[in-house]
Parts: structure tokens; sequence; C-alpha cells
């Protein structure tokens, strides 16, 4: 028996010509973009629901992927020129049978980063990914051909945080944002909701008062996520990286100053990994506004992250951050003012204003990390080791965490083999514990029922 | 003994130095600017606080002339240009001690209207204020002067409703803009909250994701709506009418397209003077869409309006609009349909996109009416009489009746002589009774405390 | 018996559609221009037959009066809007039938400035044009309206010098535009052929290779001037005022900085005017840079030129301006090293950049100068006097005399009454006439066969 | 004993910041861009100092090199960015210091494309120079990379002809120029003087008149052409190719059209290979509007190419071009029309707009011909071949011919083996040898002294 019609939800069959980055290609690079396309299939599918339900009530692509079983997407060869077939879309990415404009834009950055990637990332070019300076160029080429690299002056700042937070965390992150629009910023996050979703409506709407041209709204994400969570509809520059440690490079290179809103263990993941490269020596230096920043209610949080950061990394690690509680205008103003010593810095040095080549990111924090509970239980979480090279293994640590709570192997994996186990000193063990205690708590983490933890603390 | 510090709002000082219209003036205007703003000096005062409090969470302009009452503005001569000095100004309209651009620009549209109708509809340049088409022309350079007039293709729609709606009723207004702005439609409306604002919200979003370049957020006003009713925070292009007449005539005249979303007498006013037009003969074949549209819950009170309507200006009046209920795709797709025929009229008829010169409406539609007791008495509110007529008496009485309710002359009044008597027939004042009733009951109307009917309906 | 067809020259009939500053106009406004239009038709048609011959090789367009005898112009209301039909108009002003947008946009100006002056510099709107302050109000009127006065920093440069130079000196011109045009500077030209075509010729190359956006090349001419000179083609902005004197006042309150090239009585005109306004005390402070200058080959033009300045208004003048010859290079150099300072004094006096309001023109200067024979021979041209009242008579003699020699009823006065007679001191008399009688073997005179002076000066 | 200075040619020695194409990139390409530019140090100094002395009076860039024989150009890595440091290079591309904007962009050019063939077409990318396609991709990639490629209407006319032609010759390319421009198409031609500079020049003054924006006057050239011939100061797109045969191809993938002026052996060259390409049965569907243009003086230089191509290809090429004689507006109205319908087959084949990927051009036109004497024997020049087999040789011989008149390495293998000899059918020969006869008696070839054929016909 059929579904009865008043569950269907509307769809739409539609054929779209590309422009933008997609519009001036070889005839040899259609054919390349279309079969790299063929090879990866249902990421792109999956990739590209998301994009067409930006905006959505319920923002949850998963949902999507059940409501909208029979969509599928076709990358064709047409002559000189590429075709792009959408099967059962959702009618919601258009208006009188037209795709809307900056859906088409996000869905055309689908196919170009996932086309890229396959092609130019790959072994064929003859880059080598296995060096530091490799993977950087990678990251390099990746975000030009997205045409996010532009030679304008320092104002981009990235805020990280939750994707579920409260309400009053929400409407802080837009007065946030609205402060750093009104100065002139432009924001980049995760570009899903929550603290990545905030920012920039608020400053979509100061940018709007103050009649600003052309304003950016970046998301920055990698296949997995964006499946798992539509970009929001204020995004208007998309790009994939491969995967999650490309993307935390990203976000270094071109973010000229960093704000950390409340979240779960993925903020603390991205907390970790950038402490991790900011207390190297060689990046000793070097100018990067990082602040930590939520309404009254955040204070015992920070509270409670500042803690843990020094009892880890060290009492050194603060100098790297500021906390600001409840106070927009003054992170904003904090912000502008790390952000106009960056650009002396960067003058100085010569270095470009689009890409931060200065900041050292070495080999180990480049490459992916695959939480097997062998990976796990090899983590060494043990004072006297160099604070950059412990946040390394906690930010894995974190990102294991994550996987075992969430990720479908990682999942499994926990499933068949009961959870991780964490080595490491017992202070530093029951510290991290409180953390993630609270994480569950304060309901930070999208979990079901009852948390079972996946990982078990050895001291 | 002075305020307590906790108390008072924080305010900025400042010196502000027009640009736009305002840029290129002679040394005579520059001088008959400072003078007009001094011979109206405390209409501007109240004008330019609504202003600088745009976006204000009370949205109440009357507090805040309480909360800034040592707020100024001084209109000087500078050398050969013109300094705006503003004193105490609410510091919300400011970043780091410069204006917000888009406020700058709000509160130079309210000096250049109010000084433009000073000087140029006064009596010395010889313009017949008397004639009908001597206050077309007066309308027509108001709003040219305002740079309002603009040769681009018909896609501005008014929508007029209430300023306190239910919430219901507030994201219908955005959804219903929302697909307007996907199709392209620029958006117009008295430029307060609720059903002012709620349509220009929507289609700001979806300007954003058609990436639709400078798009247009037109707010209509007048010195005593103004002064009362911030402008929301969306609109980007203001203009102020001398009064009420001549306010309406600009969204009658600049507008494609009407929609009427639910409100209270000050609709019901809208409604009658509207259909008073469309109803005379010389105005038959003349293309105008016209819907009336709201949730589900409002589907009652568009039922009332529309026997109200039936009753009074007969059945011929309901071929000039059509109701939609619940359905905001169908009210753009119809309003797209409709606006394509007033383009198509236009250029057979060459008459301009930017100005509806064809439409007629008589000077007893132009001349402000004064709601006196006798002016009230003297309404003929008889079946028998042309619709266009009886539409032109009801209009007035739904006037009296707001100054009556809130206009401070018109309280004024009806505390010294007793509520108005509106003589008419017997069916139709039971039915304007009923509507009247049904607007408190639904709270359409600002009023404190309990209602008491400001006229007395006699049959 | 008709001409026959091998003698004709194409012409095309068109109705066009104005835009531009002529596209937002109210229906009265229509009908005025239609009136003023009517009433001024054949001056209309004359201006406007000029303009459509732009760029033509014989650059007459007295030749062009007769070979188009049958051209015609007819502005009509068409509707709400304003429609001009052309009937045997010149073919080589339209393209496959359509006309060329930069002819129509001159051809437009000349429609919009004949009737604005008409219309608003007329008695009815009450403007006092028997004062100075009215007089300029008129002028500034005029340019804002013909959008020539634009809030941008200083760079105009008003080129004058004759239309009938040698081929070096046109050369030169051009290559002194150039210089000008490198270093981002635009031209102001009386838009007819000569000096006043070779400035915008060399920036228009200039501004190409610097890449330069909307570069401006403004004619600045007079109903008179117009009718007997083709605008150039390089001409993007033309402006008419209504007599010599306006233009005059015109040229000097919108430019930076003034070059004078090599021309005859009308450049010495020019040359006075500004002298006699320059060596006012009133003007004594003001910033304005001021260079003639012209190849080797006139170097003993520019000497004789300073000797009949030092002569006559006293070695004084000469603080005023800087002789510069062959040195393209330098001429740009001081112009923009003058115009710098300009900048800096209308920022430190908050005079505007787009009009001197500051420099003072007395109403001597403004009022028009009609050349009788009792009117010459009142001419005061005695030493003694101050420098600025002998500069406005000395002024006034060559306005005569070129009146005298090419405008038709100066040329009837002569015949009728024999030569004008100029009295004065002997030694300024006899240096004058060398003046006069070196500019005729020179043949910077437009003048057939042999010369008969239209003066005689008395000592 | 150093140089007198009055001989010396002012210099000035600069550091140069790339923007546009060169702003963008990674450590790695600037590193790779230093190299390339290093291992062809010669070429770019030639190459720089003739884009550096664009527009000089002598526009021999050979002289050039010995006036600016201290002249040099490195380009350096700067921390992340590319520097170019000029040393002793013309002042006459400098105004007060700064290198003109224009200027600095062709020099891009030139850095920009001789790096690009240097590496991208190298075989480390793997690309296959051996095929058709690859060649065709290589050359799609520069044209691409140079931003040459643009989404928009079919607009491009490609204009060939001599660099000495008559001063008629010159004036009626202007006048074609002019006329193109008028209706807003863009010019592409070898970018050097003479027919190469007169259609952009004549265009260049109708887009200013049409008011048309962003005009492209595209200069499409090969390194040994440029470091020969100045680009004329109208270029502003520049794109160099690796050589002759790629430089032809660009011509014919880019044009929407093609116009010949008279010209010499290089004329000739290109209508050979342009014919070759037409008359092949693959291309025999194409719209391709080709038309020969003269003044009245041209018309027997026109019909002795006719003749010869009629002789030697047969009647059936005359199919392909069309001969107008003196009458500008008619080869301009003839191209309009041409390209209307490339444009509409372009939609109906579903080929792009911006790169004629149907045509189909074989291996042989694509290979470079290098003139040994062999080479030159072993041509085909008989009757009986397939029309489009005989024009690759033909195209061959005259491409011989070219080096063996002026190029380094051809005069230099005349001097050692005599001229070279051609064999083919007497009839043919006798046409080709009074072809080249008529060349040398115009004086279209570049030569000194008497003219000593370079070749000998051997029937």
């Amino acid at each position: 028996m059929s579904k009865p019609p008043q569950d269907a939800l509307p769809t739409v069959n539609a054929r779209i010509h590309p422009s933008g980055a997609l519009d001036i290609l070889s005839r040899d690079e259609v054919a390349r973009l279309r079969d790299a396309s063929t090879g990866m299939h249902d990421l792109l599918r999956r990739c590209a629901l998301a994009v067409l339900t930006t905006g959505s009530v319920s923002d949850d692509p998963r949902a999507a992927q059940a409501q909208y079983a029979d969509f599928d997407i076709q990358v064709h060869q047409q002559d000189r020129g590429l075709r792009i077939d959408l099967a059962n879309a959702p009618a919601m990415a258009f208006v009188d049978g037209e795709i809307i404009r900056g859906v088409a834009e996000l869905l055309f950055a689908v196919v170009r980063d996932l086309a890229f990637t396959a092609i130019e990332l790959g072994e064929a070019c003859g880059r080598d990914l296995n060096t530091s300076a490799g993977i950087t160029d990678g990251v390099f080429d990746l975000l030009r051909n997205a045409r996010i690299l532009q030679p304008t002056d320092p104002r981009l700042v990235v805020c990280w945080g939750g994707h579920s937070i409260s309400r009053d965390e929400y409407i802080y992150t837009k007065q946030v944002g609205y402060e750093l629009g009104l100065r002139g910023l432009d924001i980049c996050t995760g570009c899903g909701p929550g603290a990545m979703k905030g920012p920039m409506k608020g400053a979509n709407i100061a940018h709007a008062k103050q009649r600003r041209e052309h304003p950016r709204y970046i998301g920055v994400t990698e296949p997995g996520i964006i499946a798992a969570e539509s970009p929001n509809p204020i995004v208007n520059h998309l790009v994939i990286l491969p995967d999650i440690e490309k993307r935390l490079e990203a976000f270094v290179r071109i973010g000229h100053g960093i704000i950390v809103f409340p979240g779960g263990v993925g903020t603390a993941e991205e907390i970790l990994y950038l402490l991790g490269i900011l207390l190297r020596e060689e990046n000793a230096g070097l100018q990067f506004p990082l602040i930590f920043t939520g309404p009254t209610a955040s204070a015992a949080y920070f509270e409670q992250i500042d803690r843990f950061l020094r009892l880890t990394l060290g009492e050194a690690a603060t100098s790297r951050y500021e906390i600001i509680i409840a106070d927009p205008a003054a992170v904003a103003r904090r912000m502008t003012a790390g952000i106009r010593k960056v650009r002396e810095q960067r003058i100085a040095q010569k270095d470009s204003f689009f890409f931060n080549w200065s900041i050292d990111i070495p080999l180990e924090f480049q490459q992916p990390f695959r939480p097997t509970h062998e990976a796990m239980a090899a983590l060494d979480l043990h004072k006297g080791r160099k604070p950059h090279d412990l946040a390394a293994d906690l930010r894995r640590a974190f990102s294991g965490i994550v996987a075992g709570n969430v990720k479908e192997d990682g999942m499994r994996r926990i499933d068949a083999h009961g959870p991780f186990e964490i080595h490491g000193d017992p202070e530093m063990m029951q510290s991290l514990d409180a953390l993630l205690r609270a994480f569950v708590e304060q309901r930070r983490m999208k979990i079901d029922g009852d948390y079972h933890p996946c990982y078990r603390v050895v001291a």
C-alpha cells in the first residue's frame, strides 16, 4: 500500500545549470566532475539534501533523509557544460518551480568541493599529502577554489560553540553577532544551528543597518557534519573540507580571531586543538585574539573550562584567551582591537591578509585521528608533557568521545568492545570526567534517553 | 534630587553631517532648512527620537520621550553645509561613538521631509493645494525628493494591518513577506511594528536567499504616527507625508498591489479609503490587486469585515478584493499575477511604473478630516448613497473613532463633550457597532483599562 | 526643381523617450517642459542640431544648419511622460535606426537646461536675479539639476583656449590633458573644438590606461556658443548656462584650477574676467591655481599677454598666474599641487568641494554686458583705477569686440554706426591694439577675407 | 667616460606588488613563479620591456632593447607574496614614480602567462600535448587563467591585418572599429600597431559614445611577436600563448567572427590557417562570419587574394568569406548578423559562448611548423589535394617565408643555405609568386633596403 498522500511532502524535479565557480570549465573538467560525483554518489546525495532543506523547521537532515527517501541527484555532462538533475527534491528549495538562488549556490558549492577534493587532492596531481606543507597547500587550494580567500582588510571572526544551546545562550550569540556586525566584521562558523547560526543572524541585522554591501557569512564544514546538519539559511559562502582536521585548519588559517560560545564535547575539541597550536613555541609571538564568552548563566560553564585548562595545560595557557561574561559590546570591542593587531603583524611580517601562513600547525594536528579502542587507550594524558603535546592528545580524547557518542562506526565499536579506556593522571582524569558529566547535565550533547558514557576514565 | 544614576539610560552627544539627498545644497537651502527645523522644533525632536530608538525592545516612542527627556536636536548651518547636533541621544543608535549608518539615513529622512513639507508645500511657491491635482503633485514632489520613485519594473507591494496583532498573525505576516520576497517583490508599509514589520522581516530573509541586491523596505508615515511609533529596523527608505490623507494617497499611488492583514480601526479606515476610491466609476477598469489575508484563526475576522462591506457598500464591492486564508504562497502567487496585469495596463496606457497617475482620487479623499462633534454628527451613513460616497463617510467615521480613542485633542473633545454621535441606517449602525466591539474583544485597539466607547451609534 | 538626391545627406526620423534627469517628472512638469520648449523652438532646434552633429568632420554647426534645413525637434507630452520627436535628423547620430546613447544624453541635456532656464530662473519662482547671491544660486541650481555637482575629492581642471589653434598647439593640449589624466584629474572646457577638445582627448587615453572608472569630461556652454559650435564627442556631461556671464561664473565655481592655452579675443576675455575676480581684496587669500601654457612656439604669445597684463593690471597681477612653456608634465604636477592646497583650504574653511562658494564675484561681473556703441564708449580704461575694476572694463572691451566681429547683432551695429570707439590711456590703448593685431596675424580669430577692425582706439 | 646625459632616456627603478590573477597565490606557487621566471629570464625581460614601452612613438621594441640596454626585471618571493623588481625601466610607464595601472596589468599578464606556460603546460601535470584534445585543453587553460573567457553574450570580433599599412587603410580600420563599437561588439587582435590598433581605437571612441561599461580590447600574442612589437595602448586584456599555432587556435576558439584587413605574408598565413579549418567536412555546418575588407584603394589587393584562393583552394572556398569594399557600416551590420547566427547555433548545440569547442582543428594545425629547408622543400603544393590539406601546406609556406624574412634563425638559415625551394604546380606557383611580389611592392613587409626573396618557386 502506498503512503497516504497527506503524509507525502511536496517534491520537485529539476534541471539546473551551474554558474559561479562551475561555469567556465573545460570538456575534460566537466567529464571528471561527472565521474567524481558518480564515484561518491551517496555522499553527494546526502550533502545535497542537507543543503536543499536549509532553513527547514526540523533542522535535522537525518529526518530529511527519511522524509525524502526518493530524492536523487545526478551530475551530467551536457555537451560542453554541466547539468545537475534533481529528482524528488524538497519543494521548499523552490519557488514556483525555480530553485532559490542562494540554495542553488550552496548546491554548486557541494558539487564543487566534493569533486575538487576527489580530483585535485588525489594522488594524481602529485601533491604530497604526507607533509605538513602539502596538506596546508591542499587546504589553501580548496579555499581558493571556493572563492573564500579575498584580498580585503582582516575582518573575519570565527565563532565556535554548540548546536544545542539554551535559548538565553542563543540570544546572546545573536547579540554578539550584532555587535560584531555593527563594527563591520564578517562571520565564519561551522554553519549549523545554535551557536553557529546566532552570530550570523545578529551580524546580518547589523550589516543591514550599517548598509554594508556584500557581507560574508562563511560556513566551513566537512562531509560528515553537513550530511548531519543543514547549513543555516544565512550562510552565503559554503566550503566543504575533506575531514575534521582540515576543517579545523581552515578555521585557523582564515579567521582573524576566534570567539568561543558555550558548547559540548565538540567545542571542547576545538578549544584544545587551537590551544595546542597557540601554545607551541613556534607560535609564541603570533597575534591571535581568542575570546570565550556567554551570558551570565554561562559563567559557571566557562569557569569550569578555565579550571580544566589551567589544570591540564598549565597557567600559561590562560595568557592565550580572555573570558568575557554577558557583555556583547565588550566582546566586539576586544575583537576589533585584537584584529587591528593582527593586521599590523601581517603587514610587518609581509604575510597575506587572507590566509595565515605564519601559524605553525604540525603534522600531528593535520592527520585524521581514527578513534579505535587501541588509539584511545594509547593517549598519554599525564602531567609533565609539553602543554601542546598534551593538548593534542586531549583533543583526540574529546574527538573519540564525540565519535563514540554519535558517529555511526564509533557507536558500533562501543557496542562491540565496551567503553573506551582513557588512561591518565588521576587529578586530570577526575577533572575530565567532571567536565563531561557537566556537559551531559547541561544537555549539551545530542543524546536520546539515559546517557551511558562511551568511555571509562582510568587514573 | 537628581535621578539615581542606575536608572539613567546611556546617551551620546554627536555632530552629524548629512549625505544623500541633503549633501548638495545651496547656501540658501541650508538656511531655509535650518529655519524650518527651528520653526518645528518640537515635532522634529519627537520624530528624531523615534528614529533613534528604532529596534528598541519597548517599541514605544512615548516611553522613549520620557526616558530621554533631555534629548535635543538642532540643525545648524555650518559654513556651506548642514550639521545636525544631537544632545543626550540614545546610545543604542551609536557604535563606539559613531552613529549607525542606517539610523543616520532615517534621521536625514526626517529632517529632509519635515523641512521639505514646511518649505515646498507652503504657500510661497504658488502651488494650489486646494485642487486635487495640486495635492497629488505635492505628494509626488515629496516622494521624488525622498528618492522613493524609481524607474524599475512594478514590484512594490503595500502591506496594511495592525500594530498589535496576535503572535500567530505576526508569524503569518512574516510568511507572506517571505513568499513575496522569494518572488522578487519589495515591501512598503506604515513602517511600525506588527503587520508593518512582519512582511518586511520575511521578505528580508527571502531577498537574502535570492541574493537580491538593493531590496527596498519603504516606510510611509506622517508626523503624528512616527512620533508615536518607531520605524522598524528593516525599513531602509523612509518618507514622512504631512498628514494621514496624503499618506494614504502615497500608498495608493506607489503600490502596485495591496495586502491587508488583520488590524483594528486604523486598518478599517484604510480599507474604506481604498474601496471608496476603487468603486468610483472613473477607476472602473483599473487593475489593482487587493488581497485580504490571515492565518486560519483570522478567518472569522475577515468574514465579519466582508459582511460589513457587503452590507454597507453592496455586493459589487466584493469584486475589488479577494480573501485568502492561511496560504502565504497562494497570496504571493496571486499578487504576482495581479502585478503582471498592472504592468501590462501601465504600458498600454503609457502611464509611469513608479507613480499611479491614472487612479482618480477626488478632493474629498485628499483633504484632512477634522473629527469634531459637529463633523462626526454630520456624517451621512445611509443606504442609497453611492458606494464610494458612503465609503468616504465611513472612512471618516473610523478616522474620528481613532482620534477619540488615542489622539490627544480627540480625547480632550470626548472628555469635554461626551461621545461622538454617529447617525445612520439602523442595520448599518448595528453592523458597525458589532465590528468595533469585535476589535475591542480581540484586543486590536491600544486601550488601557476598560473600554469606554468614544462614540454612540444613533440609528 | 528639387535638390539632386546625390547631395542629400542621410537623415532619420525618430521618437526618443528621455531618461536620466528627465525620467521622473510630474504631469505638471512635463506640460511645462513642453510649453517652454515650444516657446523657444528655434533656439532648441539649433542647439539640438549642434548636438546631433557632434563629431562630424566639418565641426561647423552653421554648415549643419544649412545642410539639415528640414531638421525639426518637438517635445511632446505622451500621457505621463516626455517624448522627443526628431524629423530629418542627421543619420550620423544613429546606428541602425537607434540613437547613439551618448548623443541622446547630450540631447536630453539640451532640453533639460533650456527648459530649466526658462522655467526655474524665470520670475515666477520668486528668485531675485538682481542680487549677486540670487544669480549665484541660479547658477548653482542649474549645475545641480544637470548633475554636475558631485561630492567627490577636488579634481576638476578647467581648460580654456581657442577653437582655432595651430596643429602644434593642439597636440600640446592633448599632451597636457594626457598628463592631467594620468594624475586622475577630470577635464572641463567650453566643449567645442581646438583647445576645448585636445585636453579631453588626451585625458581620455590616460584615464583608460589608468583604468579610471567614470571619468568626467564636462562641457559648459551657453545657447549662442553651442548653436555655433558642436560639443566635441568626448564630452559626457553637458550643461547650458543662460548667458556668457553665468557660464564664466560656472567655470570659476566648479573648477579647482584653470589652465589657459593660446587663444584669441574670447580667451583674453576669460583671462580678464578671472583676474578681475582674483585681484579683489575679498579673494586675496583664496587658493586658485592658474597656469598659462603652450608649446615652445607659443612662448611669444604668452610673453605678450603677460606684458599686457603687467601694464594694465600692474605687477601684482602676475602673482596670480604662472607661465609654463613646453612642459606638459610640469603643468600637471603644478596643477596637482595647487589642487591639493585648494582641498586643504576648503576643508579648513568648511567650504564644499563641488562649488566654490567662497570666491567673491560681484554683481558687475554677473550681469550681461550689452555692447552698444554707447556702452563701449563709456568703458573707462585708464590707469589709476583699481586693478579689478579696470579688469572688468577690459573684459567688457574684449566681449564687445567678439560681438562686433562675429555675433549677428554686434555686426549689424557696426555696419550701421561704424566701429566702436574705445577710450583710454594712450599706452594701454597701444598695447591693446598690438594684442588684437597679433591675434589677427596669428589667425586666432574666425574672420573671412580682410580684417576690418570693429573698433577704434581713442587715446 | 659615461654616456652624455642628453642621450640617456629617463628610467625608473620600482618594486611592484601584483594584483588580479596573481594576488591569491600559495607559497608553493609563488616559489614556482619565481623559479620559472628565472629560467626564462631573457624572454621575460624582452616581453616586459615591450609592455613598458607601450604607446611610445617608435613602436619598435627592438629599438627599445637598444635604448634600455640596462633594463632588468626580477620576480622575487617576498614572504608570502610576489614582488616584481624593475631596474632602469622606461620612465614613460610611470607617473611621478608610480607605474601606470594599465601598464602594470599588462606586465602582470606577461609574468602570469610566461610562468603559467612554463609550469602548467609542462610535462609535470600529466597533460598530453601530443593529442589534439590535449593541446586544445592547454589553450583553454591559458585563456581561462588570463580571465579572457567570460560567460557573456557572443560579441568578440577578431581583426587581422598588417602592422604596416597605408594611412588610408589605417583610417579605414578605425572606421570599421567605430562601427563595430557602436553595435556593442568587442575587439580582439594580435595587439600590435596598424590593423591591430585601428579597430580598437575606433571601437574605443564608439564605446565611449554608447556609454558602454567595461569594453574589452583583447590582445592575443606569443613570445616572439610581443618581444618584437609592443601591445598598443588600447589593449586592456593581454594573453601570451606559447607559439604561433596556439595563438591562431586561441583566435579561432574565442572569436565569434573574423574581419581581415589588408596585410602581408602574416595575414596570408592567417587566412590560409582559417580556411584550412573551415573547409574541413567536420566544420561544414559551422556558423563563422568571415569578412575581408578595406578602403577603395585596397580593392585590387583583395581581388588578388580572392583569385589566389579560388585557384588554390577552389571555388568552394569562396563560400566561406565575403569581400566588402569601402563600407564600414556594411561590414559591421554583416558581422552583427553573422554573430547572431553564431549565438543561435551555440544555443542549439549547447556549446559554450566563450569557447568554440565545436570547431574541429586537427593536430597538424596545432603542432609548430619548423621551417627548415627540408621542411619547406617537402611541402606538397599541387592541385588534386583536398583543399584543407593544401591550405595547411600553403599556410606553412607563408609561415616559412615570414621566418626567412624576419625571424632570427630563419634568416640565419637562408644566409647559410640560400633561399628555400618551394615545389608545386606551375600555375599555383606563379600565382603565389605574384602575390608575394605584390606584397613587396605595396610595402607590406618590414624589409630594409632591396628585397632579396628568401624563397625560390620551383614549378
